[in-house]
């Protein structure tokens, strides 16, 4: 065996007894999916990527995702073998005070987005592989899959959409060990049927033993070399590899070696080490591979500064829906600001993302009706420094649930918009209708959860979205509403705003969207007979100016009505409820109470009790 | 032609007459996507499915799930066609006072389970056929899919499934009409790539004309001569088929047709009833086509009657985890009643419903790693009288939000386990951890949302569960809790225990799985202090028991104190909070504040503010 082969070999063992001897000190975790994995991770990072091992964050480095996040321990052994972990903390795997976590999580620098929901990597490689092209980096981004996840069909979203964008800088890597938790996988070690899949679906398949280095390398090089298309890489392995009493065995899923099985399994693959290099016996090692460098990748360029946003152009009591101010919204964000891309699930000229597709089209992004690989992608592109927009009905972004899920746990950038909110949709029914998007966005303590009413606070509220570094929620209306803002006004993120007050309120009622306006009906028609309400615009549902509701709480006798177009749980009136809680204030909540209909918009606000008329109700009664 | 296909034709015709009459009635709506399928359905409803046009939920009867639910119009028509709805009513479409909603909801008695959202259908399909089998009928199940749709990687989860259950009796038809909303689908007429596609996950395909009918009936007869497999049959049509403005144009979806447009068209499709069988001008007919008899489905057997339970068997203080309980459970209810069946993907030695294939192997079916599939099969059996119980990680059950949410808008009878609630799982890290399933589950009105604490506890709401009708959410935990409740002990749905009382409680502790005992370790910590609490077990957390909580807090100085291993919105704390409210009450949450990390159960309890600790803190305070 040449040193080259030797040296990778050493540290694929090396690899191997780091994730056993880290497993067994957590005693927990996953040591045989690490030890499948082994040899093409070695081969990987230490004779193929291009990487900075002193900067994993490197803008022009090399991408592994490791989509298979049950492997972590194994990726933590790889950077600890390029230097960057100390070898000696590996064994702090699942530590409270440690960041090398069960399933990898951007805690740790090399970590762009968090893996261990299983079937998300590869949707973040698609993501990735885009902002190369977006930035003209050549880096490329490798994808480790389990074969057991290729049975989540955000998978196949993601393999339509790299075909899609004939993207050759993307290899995915199977790891195909034929066991999943509690069984064979359905497909066990058919790497035909996987061929045959992944070929129908426009990918450059290679084939190969998993445990064979030439192989492997080989496989690497060809995927280089292949234009205009995806490679995937179908990797015969065996769980448990290298560990005579796990190899190829079931029901060691999960389950860490006790001491004794590691003294064992240690000098088994010490053994290893021994025979086929006759030299390095350490298995602390940190020795320097001979024969191996890793390539430096090309100097980082700064990405262009974003140039200052003019305000917006509306005009008072012009009709615009929030969608439609959206669309205008990002597409002008994007001329000040080359970070900033779109992505739509085929509608486009619902959310009105067409205005930025009209403005950008290289950077904006079709999926067709793919959400998961959608938000997939976005994530990879805000790993990689982007600012994605990704858009859809609301009631679709539930499609990509654990996708979100997923990215507040990533802490990642992205900035979800979802149009055709609640009942105000009207006749297309209760399948259209999101009523339950600000439950799944609040949930996440890290979002942050916005619901502009007009044209003017959409816009700024888009640009707010786009300075805050994290994950936002955007939600839009289907009807057009009424400008009511002055251009210049400001809508920080946590703030709200109080539309009508006199020393005289009776109530407060707050809204948002559509339903401000059913609020400022409410008080105008309440006027006329002489009481008088607070009105606030609640447009940060979250974080929420939870000081400001509760002095309007006080003023107004303690009478506040929220007033929504979502179901009751976990939306405005929860959110209110929670903030003003501590004052000892209770809040009075109109929602959606029931599963809706088909009908007329307004006929349906009125139906559901969500109306001028049954706000006043609500007031006087 | 002969007079059995002219009849055919005549009723493709009057399907399409009808579809676009509707939409226009409705200024709503899509023709376009109608006529595209209209000789598919025509000759499908009229001249090979067996049903019973007076009873549509037949359990004999053939399936058909209209997964491209914006073709709803046009399953209205072929309903009317039938002799089901009459004409007239057809034009009732979308109205607030008509079932004839925008998409098909089962308030119609011909829908199994809502479309609307795209890409749902067939995983629905996979249930109903998988029921077919578990009742011993051989009616077939057909699912009429958009070309667009299939982007969804449900679809190809329903795919895998299909092959992997070797359902040959269901079929899936796909109008391939090459435009989606906002543009032309990925694949357009690619008809060869979409037979590479289902050929590699094993399906029987068949590539057609979809507007030669001679092609389709010849298709149909195949699909039920084929075994072992099931089939798809790719049609090649045009969007807006028989009228020369809208055939094959793009910008017309979703777009009804005005009132002129829609003499012309009519009048165009006249002219073809009138050419083409040189008899009925009508189109607003009910005429008996010639030659065309519906089969009727063979006599219903009704299914039997499920056994008396016995009472649980468990010890006080033995330790149990919920979630090994709810395997126990559930094997025991398949017993009791045939009509239970269990699903699972990849986690049943986690979830515990290994126990239930073990005692019922042929009620038990393996999904692997695709929890939208997962829930959608679990839909259609559910439509189809089964009672079936999806497990997995709580977490992953976010990974078919969109399918949860149409569970609840069809009000299917499924029963839905989430196991590995919230950061008591522990080391495996956040990914694992579910913290925003009540967000979730309570989100949809018609939901029911259970949390065991103890064994007995858990056998007796899965019991409550199964006898429920409508959907139900129940929530396991990882960590061994003692068995606190005697086996006597009842738990109905919307019910409490107060587990602990005396008439000087100074607060009420609410909290349920793990909660529930760091609130009796609080309990007791504080009566050697000399302080009593009052401590209820919220089992069910909706629908909730407010009066008792009103009572609660009213008896214990307005102090309602919430602890609950979830993220703060959308939890217990919200589900008590909405209940209080009205009796002027606020409540105290305490949650997991922020996403959360590795580390021991214990820890992680302590960390992150829901300890006994806390609690005594939070009294004491």
């Amino acid at each position: 065996m040449s040193p080259h082969l030797s040296s990778l070999q050493n540290i694929a063992t090396r690899l191997r007894i780091e994730s056993i001897r880290a497993t067994t000190a957590s005693a927990s975790g996953h040591p045989t999916t690490c030890l499948s994995a082994a040899d093409l991770m070695a081969a990987l990072f230490f004779a193929d990527m291009r990487f900075d091992p002193k900067n994993p964050q490197h803008p022009e480095a090399d991408r592994l995702v490791m989509s298979k996040g049950h492997a972590a321990p194994l990726l933590y052994a790889m950077w600890a073998e390029a230097g960057f972990i100390p070898r000696e903390r590996l064994t702090d795997l699942r530590l409270f005070t440690s960041n090398l976590e069960g399933h990898p999580t951007p805690r740790l620098p090399f970590v762009d987005v968090a893996t261990g929901s299983l079937g998300q990597g590869l949707a973040a490689g698609v993501g990735s592989a885009l902002n190369a092209r977006r930035i003209g980096s050549d880096y490329r981004t490798y994808v480790l899959m389990g074969d057991g996840e290729t049975a989540e069909g955000s998978v196949w979203e993601a393999a339509a959409s790299a075909n899609f964008f004939k993207l050759d800088s993307l290899c995915a890597i199977l790891d195909i060990n034929a066991l999943g938790q509690s069984r064979h996988t359905e497909l066990q070690h058919d790497l035909e049927t996987y061929r045959v899949r992944w070929s129908a679906f426009g990918w450059n398949v290679i084939s190969i033993d998993g445990h064979d280095l030439p192989q492997i390398l080989d496989a690497y090089k060809k995927a280089r070399e292949s234009k205009g298309r995806p490679t995937a890489i179908l990797a015969r392995t065996l769980k448990g590899k290298g560990v005579s009493f796990t190899e190829g065995l079931p029901n060691w899923h999960g389950k860490p070696l006790s001491k004794e099985q590691m003294d064992k399994a240690i000098e088994e693959l010490n053994r290893r080490l021994t025979t086929e290099t006759g030299g390095d016996k350490s298995s602390s090692g940190g020795d320097k591979p001979p024969g191996l460098s890793i390539p430096a990748p090309p100097p980082a360029r700064p990405e262009p500064a974003p140039m200052p946003l003019t305000p917006p152009a509306f005009k008072l009591g012009d009709m615009v829906a929030t969608r439609e101010a959206y669309g205008s919204a990002i597409a002008k964000l994007g001329t000040a600001d080359p970070r900033v891309v779109a992505l739509d699930a085929d509608v486009k000229n619902s959310t009105f993302s067409e205005k930025f597709e009209a403005a950008h089209p290289e950077r904006f992004y079709q999926f067709f009706i793919a959400e998961q690989v959608m938000i997939g992608a976005a994530m990879g592109f805000a790993a990689r420094g982007a600012i994605p927009f990704p858009s859809t009905f609301a009631a679709f972004l539930t499609r990509a649930a654990d996708f979100i899920r997923m990215a507040a746990i990533s802490g990642v950038n992205i900035k979800l918009a979802g149009s055709h909110a609640g009942v105000s949709i009207g006749e297309d029914g209760p399948s259209q209708m999101a009523l339950e998007d600000f439950a799944m966005a609040t949930a996440q303590p890290n979002f942050v959860a916005l619901y502009p009413s007009d044209a003017v606070s959409t816009e700024r509220l888009v640009a707010e979205a786009a300075a805050f570094t994290g994950p936002v929620y955007i939600r839009t209306s289907r009807p057009k509403t009424p400008v009511i803002y002055d251009n210049n006004e400001h809508f920080p993120i946590g703030g709200l705003k109080v539309v009508r007050k006199s020393d005289k309120d009776v109530a407060t009622v707050i809204g948002a969207g559509v339903t401000l306006f059913e609020a400022l009906k409410a008080h105008d028609q309440l006027k006329a007979k002489g009481t008088s309400i607070r009105v606030i615009d609640l447009y940060s549902v979250q974080p929420i100016d939870a000081a400001s509701l509760i002095d309007a709480g006080r003023a107004t006798n303690g009478r506040l009505i929220t007033v929504e177009d979502h179901y009751i749980s976990g939306g405005l009136g929860d959110a209110v409820a929670r903030a003003v809680a501590p004052a000892g204030l209770t809040v009075h909540r109109m929602a959606i109470p029931e599963i809706p209909r088909s009908g007329k918009p307004d006929d349906l606000l009125d139906k559901f009790g969500i109306s001028a008329r049954h706000i006043v109700n609500a007031v006087t009664g």
